[in-house]
């Protein structure tokens, strides 16, 4: 099960998803200049970020939003770097939180699992019910793939719908009690299933609750650092230490600009900004 | 406002939305010998839908998950999908359901409403909360863009969560209340705001609720045909035959299926389907 291979990763290096949200304004024009197109860019942009740090981060996660915005040579950009994290056997995570009626994440499912798009895990949107998550589970079946979808999100607006209750549940335990539910026919050996949840590391009332009720359900956490979430925060998510990966993207991949020989360095920076996190991680352990 | 355009347009052709889901696989060989690549044989089967509906059709709705599972040549389908609709004066709905976190959600509007992914309306998935949505309205401020928010869905799992209910009040109607209230900042002079929603036309005991509670809602309403909506069902949601759209796809892009001559007159038979649908809704009005 690939839910095995991540965490054994985390095991071995630690919880830290290194977000590549590679926004094209935010490189250094001494960077840009070296390359010729948009595509090539990005790609090298996070390849030298793939590069420094990729005997410490448990996985890569581009977010797709940030390759659409440029149009086909930004989703060039995307497809090259899942291409070179496999090609390096580095785990991971297309965060495209797609959700629609079963035919139409047929496709989704075919595009980001099996054809030019493909990761090991993506992360899906729950909002128009069960029957959206489903078609996704066949690519589960041979142990290859995951998914992560959406229970709690680190965001402010994740009052608005998630924390509504229903029969005195909030609504975000629907989603989380249907993932334990399928997550069964896809346990790993570690325990974990492939069947994953985001739930964000802003919100901490509830972490001891939704890691109990949840106890086989690895955990996607974002919101740590530029967000506002902690290394304490992030770890009430965690059990002796595994269990879940911790993403940051900006704070990792723009730490460079916080120094004056940044843009000459900016594979170096973020290494220093993963040994960091780790670090915080590991002294702030539940 | 972008929704006058739309409600004059209804009320000159009438309320049939075209749904693009082009499916290569579904597509007849004989087509597809006809082009070298995959681009082109999406593009050019569109191009015969839209060149035999354009006088019929209110506004066409390419799916995107269809071109990204075709990858960077499927997306440049879309691309030039979305360009034919804009130089032909038609209107266009990408059909996306994005819905990520503010700073994610800023690239998503960029990409769909002012890059390569260009469309007049884009539809938007609500499920991480209202800060998701409220990127998007900067687009809208000029008149020129409008979105469609899932509201109530017309798959069967929208009762997973949409159904649910929250202090008495099912939780797509926490949806439609913000979307009715941030909509206010948006009304066209139709009466109707360029903040619209997505309500299924499969259900429909809640039908005349629910118009009666989003009086300026213009609602996209897919589900018709191979979903099981009817025309009577739909018409529940329009308001003196207009005030909605109503999407159908497969019932009319492959409609050319069900006959001998088919393959040699796709765009033919779509116009029949269309003008089928047109008669059928017209004819049904509550």
């Amino acid at each position: 099960m690939i839910i095995d291979r991540l965490y054994k990763r985390v095991k071995e290096v630690g919880n830290v998803c290194v977000g590549l949200d590679t926004n094209l304004e935010r490189l250094p024009e001494s960077f840009k200049r070296k390359f010729d197109n948009k595509t090539d860019i990005i790609f090298n942009f996070n390849k030298e970020i793939i590069d420094n740090t990729k005997d410490l981060a448990a996985i890569y996660k581009p977010q797709i939003a940030y390759y659409e915005r440029e149009g086909i040579e930004g989703l060039m950009a995307y497809i090259m770097t899942l291409r070179y994290l496999k090609d390096n056997s580095l785990l991971s995570i297309g965060d495209i939180k797609r959700g629609d009626i079963q035919s139409t994440a047929d496709m989704y499912a075919k595009a980001h699992f099996d054809g030019e798009f493909e990761a090991d895990f993506i992360t899906l949107s729950p909002y128009m019910g069960f029957d959206s998550i489903d078609p996704y589970l066949k690519y589960l079946e041979d142990g290859k793939k995951g998914i992560f979808v959406l229970v709690r999100t680190s965001n402010p607006g994740a009052k608005d719908l998630e924390y509504l209750e229903a029969k005195s549940l909030p609504i975000y335990n629907y989603v989380g009690d249907y993932l334990a539910k399928i997550g069964k026919d896809y346990m790993g050996e570690c325990g974990y299933s492939s069947v994953g949840g985001v739930v964000g590391g802003t919100h901490t009332d509830e972490a001891k609750e939704i890691r109990a009720r949840y106890k086989n359900m690895f955990i996607l956490i974002p919101g740590y650092g530029a967000q506002g979430g902690t290394a304490k925060d992030c770890n009430l998510y965690l059990k002796d230490g595994n269990g879940g990966v911790v993403n940051s993207s900006r704070g990792i991949i723009y730490n460079f600009q916080k120094f004056d020989d940044g843009e000459e360095n900016i594979g170096h920076y973020a290494r220093m900004a993963v040994l960091d996190m780790k670090k915080a991680l590991e002294e702030n352990r539940g």
